[in-house]
């Protein structure tokens, strides 16, 4: 295909010049009952509240346009159905297929993808027959006892992913089950999570698509380690995801190994065997199913054309509108939802290292900006926190709010007249209905500007099915606006450079164990002073 | 004082045409060893390296200038000594003190705010009291029993710093003891974080400066009530932090008082008992002074003019040359150490609810930018996720590393010839260099533009002293900050509006649950319809 840039599409234009005079939501009664009852959009179990964005018909008409005249359902679909979608045409490039919807595409009578949703079917296969024998007591320690807890080494997607939803879903684990993660190269990190575990009763789900990551090899091997101290046969105790073939496909140094394929994105990869495994350990086979079969709900509903009846694809065009023709270059995810403590984590890398990129499909420099800077923190926490600067600062913040109708637990109480559910739902609303809205006042200090767009999010209940199908949700949504920019979301060049140089770094370190008298300063003199500006090596 | 606005110092001018050709640190050999090595700033056990900013001597000697034009470290002193900092001139605004400097300067010979700082000597003293109480075995449970956990209800300031600190320090902790904490309004927060104490053995502080704040007491409620239906006393159990006097000042309900003063901002308060109660309670006693020391040096090194000697100042004006002359409206913190893991959310708020103002101290409005966004998350563990976007998208981010020569535990080993602490440390110098030179290249996604500006911080190691040093500096930049924008840095007008809009939106879910006719349409058309959008109130 012979995708346009953003700029070059026809109904850009228009939108420009709507964008000189946007939607006021300040002005007296721009914000009824009428517009907040229409601006709903409605699909897997989700309702977006968008009558607080500085959208009208006209804008939306022509956001309409713009994802017809770039095609964006047509590109999704043709990457659910396998085109090579992860490339740069012209150039040396990853040249994958996308397809992380297989992996939940196999509830489907006819998948879109069938020999990767075969393989996803396969790895779930084995999935249910560990857990089943985990829980049946096929598989238990050298002690006969069972498997209390797992450790998830990983680092990026092979973390962000997992670990938000793991939070998410706590409240329905099994019970006497946890999890713990490792990620950082800091040995701090490892040592702080061995400190708390009872080794000889916890698995640890090594994860690493290449098996080569050289983070996620250290950690495995400081972990190795501590097992061999406690006396412990690592064999019994470590399982790997891993690329069939991989150096980690080796039955002799794990228990089990489930495969992940290249057509998987690190940071999409939470719904395969990355986030199954562990998933699968915490919630119970059928937990983890759940979680595939809201993400294929989300999917299929996104392939909806009309955008106000497509969350992902409304929220991609929103996005743009605020980031490409309102000029934000930042958004903010504030989940009014305990479980949610890491989902902003997950989405700063699944959209920035999805869409943070500055040449187009054919490798040409774009003129207009891409992925904005994703970040966020639970509500109402960032209420008692930076929410100041959103209300009153002199930056705009576009914001994305999500909430649900009941809490996980069920474990509340009603103080001064209200319940806890309540109050932090009449914090959400409120939050979105005064950033719209804004307030005049006599005091300066006490004036709120208001036209901060924003939306709402709601679900019923944070549980498996919801949160995968708001996890898909959030992919959609960023492959959408991927499509719509003409960039390629899918592959991470960026990380190279700074990999390289601290490979050479590293040599400036091993150079001086073996000499004293050793000086890096010829072949790389910036490096060399950086670590002798840094004090370092360090004795 | 008669402040100037930063575009009426004399200096402005001359920065802003500087800032036309900011320094160029792609050129060939720009990126030299002399520069790298001259551009080091010493003080209170840290160096800050700025080689990889984009400035030159003349930018420095212009920053300098507008320091001195602006009175940056006359008006810190003033603040230091207890000037009424906190106030709208002309405009009915909080008119404090700020003195949480004072909570740290009781080891000076004279301080320079005596009477708080005799505040602070006291509080120490009782905390001291309290926890050889603990120690001894004189505070135990209803069984006799030591107490080896505490969980900290707070909000905002009396959860973001002091949970930074606690994970910051949680190698130190004494044997036995360990701290969780409950901030989200959400009921599950709780419902989550109770499921795993033991109640019995468990201390609980409750922080409210005012003791009035919603969701403190709301979680307080219900952390009682699972007290009661344990069967335990919460008298027996249950501490405060508070202001003297205030709801929460009652022997009745509390074993013990601590008292923090209005003086002290919630986002400056994790050195005074905010912090104290709970890190002496993790750390011991002395772990907590030594915070105090730390935060003590870091202070009286700001007082220095040269910014070329006084990290926080030249911090402060490096973010201005960024934010208000490069035109960046964000500031990643990327510290390379796990336990930082929750210090950017710390500053998150630190930084954002004190300079996201749109006026000045005499209530104008501003022309200029004032505080950035400031988000971030640990290295390496962002390097796998959003470093993509900092590299090689359409947005330019500041980047403030922080590293450390030793790790914490002291548990490390060398894989591929490396310690994990070497490649942590290599893996961050690297990013500084790569930000800064970028690469070109045939292939157009693999050329990085480079001259993304960054510096690091370095320090020795992660302990309670450089712990203590490193929030001071960061408060202390950010009161410089202030000053220069001329705002005021130390109230939070913003976050009122939202609160007014939730009490309003709460009178809905009572009215409804009283009468299920109930309208609340006439009185607040849009909040009304806002929360039946939403499908609230849910039966």
């Amino acid at each position: 295909m012979n995708h346009a840039n953003l700029d070059q599409l026809p109904s850009h234009a228009a939108l420009q010049a709507c964008s000189a005079k946007p939607f006021d939501l300040t002005a007296p009664g721009a914000l009824g009952a009428r517009r907040i009852k229409d601006y709903i959009c409605s699909m897997a179990g989700f309702d977006l509240l968008y009558g607080t964005q500085r959208v009208d018909e006209t804008v939306l008409d022509h956001l309409q346009k713009l994802a017809d005249e770039a095609g964006a359902v047509k590109q999704f679909l043709a990457m659910k159905k396998g085109a090579v979608m992860n490339r740069i045409e012209g150039f040396e490039s990853e040249n994958r297929q996308v397809l992380h919807t297989a992996t939940r595409d196999l509830f489907a009578a006819a998948p879109l993808a069938p020999e990767a949703s075969a393989q996803a079917a396969r790895e779930l296969a084995k999935l249910e027959r560990f857990l089943d024998e985990l829980a049946g007591g096929a598989i238990v320690n050298s002690r006969g006892e069972s498997f209390t807890a797992m450790v998830q080494v990983g680092i990026g997607g092979s973390d962000l992913g997992p670990r938000a939803l793991y939070h998410a879903l706590a409240a329905f684990r099994m019970s006497g089950r946890r999890v713990a993660f490792i990620s950082n190269v800091d040995p701090d990190d490892a040592a702080g999570v061995l400190a708390e575990l009872d080794l000889s009763r916890t698995l640890v789900n090594v994860v690493s698509k290449s098996g080569t990551t050289l983070e996620t090899l250290t950690n495995e091997e400081l972990v190795r380690q501590a097992y061999e101290a406690a006396g412990l046969d690592p064999r019994a105790h470590f399982v790997a995801v891993t690329g069939e073939g991989s150096p980690m496909d080796n039955p002799e140094q794990y228990l089990r190994s489930f495969y992940m394929y290249d057509y998987i994105g690190g940071r999409y990869s939470a719904t395969s065997m990355v986030g199954g495994v562990m998933l699968g350990f915490a919630l119970g086979y059928d937990g983890f199913v759940e979680i595939l079969r809201g993400a294929h709900e989300a999917d299929v509903a996104a392939e909806q054309r009309d955008i106000r009846k497509n969350i992902p694809l409304l929220m991609a065009l929103i996005g743009i509108w605020n980031h490409n023709f309102l000029n934000s270059e930042t958004l903010a995810v504030l989940p009014y939802s305990q479980g949610l403590v890491r989902f902003a984590a997950h989405l700063q890398q699944c959209d920035m290292e999805s869409n943070g990129k500055s040449i187009n499909r054919r490798g040409e420099r774009l003129a207009y900006q891409t992925g904005p800077i994703i970040w966020g923190e639970p509500g109402t926490n960032g209420q008692h926190a930076f929410y100041q600067l959103i209300h009153q600062g002199t930056t705009v913040i576009p914001v994305e709010f999500i909430g649900f109708r009941r809490s996980q637990y069920d474990r509340d109480l009603a103080v001064k007249e209200s319940t806890s559910q309540e109050k932090l739902l009449a914090n959400l609303l409120a939050q979105s209905l005064a950033l719209a809205t804004g307030q005049q006042h006599d005091n300066p200090n006490r004036r709120f500007p208001g036209n901060r767009p924003n939306s709402v999010l709601m679900g019923e209940r944070l549980t498996p099915r919801s949160m995968g199908a708001l996890l898909a949700l959030y992919e959609n949504k960023i492959a959408m606006q991927g499509f719509l920019w003409n960039i390629n979301s899918f592959d991470q060049e960026g990380v190279q450079l700074g990999k390289k140089l601290a490979t050479r770094l590293l040599g400036h370190f091993t150079g001086y164990r073996t000499d004293a008298a050793y000086s890096g300063a010829q072949e790389d003199e910036s490096g060399w002073a950086m670590l002798q500006a840094a004090g370092l090596p360090a004795d």
